[in-house]
């Protein structure tokens, strides 16, 4: 049996957002400390035994922190590499750089995604307006472009219905290094929450229906309603991208259920907003099984004991919190955001059903 | 519909140990800060976003921790009354100081449950050993000198088998004015985990069965293995004692199954450690029934959805952990003390199974 990092040891979280608080609750059941390190605000620092307010630019700042944990994790994938480089020369950092530049860069993701044999939206690299151009004659429209790095919730892409439109497009990446992106005629999106261990043992839990709003994640649905042949192949599709990066930890990968199978989306390589209902669906929830794997525990049980609808609290959906509250199917989780804003993720509400199937 | 404190709000908690931690985590569901305070180790600062380190009797520190938060609850009962009085001048503290005052007082709350009707245990007010001695003509050997106050896991109790040794039993309690209890017939004690909340509802756990090794709670096992007819006559004394108390928050009762019906053992005003089955058990737990209560949300759906065992995890039980780690059965829950000494309570694991009745 592979020895845990000891009770009372201080994981350090890259990111303070609210995945980074559900994840030092997590750590603080199983006896652990967490540090966090966020450059913005924090309302992880709230259940955090310290919190590290600086620039991920900040050297001296990010190795003082390195040094005062035990072994380092994010909840964002988007850390800076030499940020990243730093830390590693110091402490363990679980998931390890690899798995994380993957998935920092659309373009290398996608290359890592073909390479493994799993289908992916059509795609190519833009450099250029001329990249583009040549690229919308063979992926076609409509067509998605898309910064190489930084996106999130929907930010920095552009939709192109007619090539006309190339330029524009082009223009609005600002010089961004680019992916142009064809769509994929899909039936619906889901996702899987993958786990893997130090001794390389692989827990999923069951993949659930995801629907966006405004490129932002509204609800997700679990079970997602697919066939068992799916089910089981979103599960090892996400086993054979855990194996190949060596992975540590909890990562969420996103597919297209489309009639030639599944598609991957994309992978992110961190506790994932889908996988939010675990919370009240299985006695292991994904942030426990992201700490158990990147401090060295067995996996938990991640089987589904309940069926549950995750919501997303948006903006003003914080003034239908009083009604959620007295309702009795609903669990709710708060993130302690005290400003409210369009778009801002405050909290999340999982509705919870017996289990169906 | 009541206004529930808003998002953002600081509840204050006096005593920083395990209960507190679990309360400060709950408390962080719901969207709120917590400020911990306590004069000793305080494993809750850990998940708190503040600490005092400070005597109850320091006025300053406490005045200062009161003003800085939005309402004050405890994890402990035995705060100095002069504190507590303090802190209701300054912010409301829920339960209120009379709950809190029935039960520091051991004779108190005797007084008070065989005013309501209960069943005690027989007992005597003890103030000299002539008290003592005439208390064992009535109720009789064995029976057992307590402490009236700060009593706590069986210290400040002694069990007297003769009358000879009425002495011995009263040098003692150094003093400290003592109540002596006959010993109950009794073939289990069960406790109800209840709550009520500011609309003056009430909500109550199902009662589980506890087993005590050397006065610390070892084992809580639920459903307890009682007629529905005594299960329904448990819920409902405790509805009756927390509506006699005015109470807000979470209250542990103890009660004693004999042939004459159900005893009352003692009641803590407080979360408790034979409700800490309600985590892996239940939609909403004990500790977020409790900050439920004191912040003026509705109460959440207590009913249970599985079976449960809890295992207090006591000194060396820890060595166990790596065992337990790995039982998908089993959900663990930490506190991060480093240090584990004999009889000190380092976590607790609860054992789920299918719901059975």
């Amino acid at each position: 049996m592979i020895e845990h990092l000891p009770t009372g040891s201080t994981i350090g979280i890259l990111g303070g957002g609210q995945l980074g608080r559900m994840l030092s609750v997590a750590a603080a059941r199983l006896g652990y400390k967490t540090h966090i390190f966020e450059p913005g605000a924090a309302p992880a620092a709230d259940v955090a035994a310290a919190c590290t307010h600086a620039a991920y630019e900040d050297t001296e700042a990010l190795e003082a922190f390195a040094r005062s944990v035990d072994v380092v994790t994010f909840e964002f994938e988007n850390v800076p590499a030499e940020a990243l480089d730093r830390i590693e020369a110091i402490k363990p950092l679980r998931p390890n750089h690899k798995a994380l530049s993957v998935s920092q860069d659309r373009l290398t993701e996608k290359d890592f995604l073909s390479g493994l044999g799993l289908q992916t939206a059509p795609y190519a690299n833009v450099e250029s307006l001329e990249d583009l151009t040549e690229a919308l004659k063979t992926i076609g429209c409509p067509a998605i472009l898309k910064t190489r790095r930084l996106g999130y919730d929907g930010k920095g892409q552009v939709s192109i219905t007619a090539p006309e439109q190339a330029e524009e497009a082009f223009d609005a990446m600002k010089g961004a290094p680019a992916v142009l992106e064809g769509f994929v005629d899909f039936s619906m999106e889901i996702s899987v929450i993958a786990a893997r261990g130090l001794s390389g043992e692989v827990s999923c839990f069951d993949p659930g229906q995801n629907l966006h709003e405004g490129g932002i994640l509204r609800r997700t649905t679990v079970p997602a309603p697919i066939p068992a042949r799916l089910r089981t192949d979103a599960v090892l599709m996400a086993g054979r991208i855990l194996n190949e990066l060596d992975y540590l930890g909890v990562l969420g990968v996103e597919l297209f259920v489309t009639s030639a199978g599944l598609v991957v989306n994309e992978i992110a390589p961190r506790v994932h907003n889908s996988g939010h209902w675990t919370q009240n669906g299985c006695a292991v929830d994904q942030f426990e099984q992201h700490i158990r794997a990147v401090t060295g525990w067995p996996l938990g049980d991640g089987s589904r004991h309940a069926d549950v609808v995750m919501e997303n609290l948006i903006g003003d959906d914080m003034e239908r919190v009083p009604a959620l509250a007295a309702d009795h199917t609903v669990a709710l989780h708060l993130y302690g955001k005290t400003e409210t804003r369009p778009g801002r993720k405050m909290g999340h509400a999982n509705r919870i059903g017996p289990r169906s199937a």
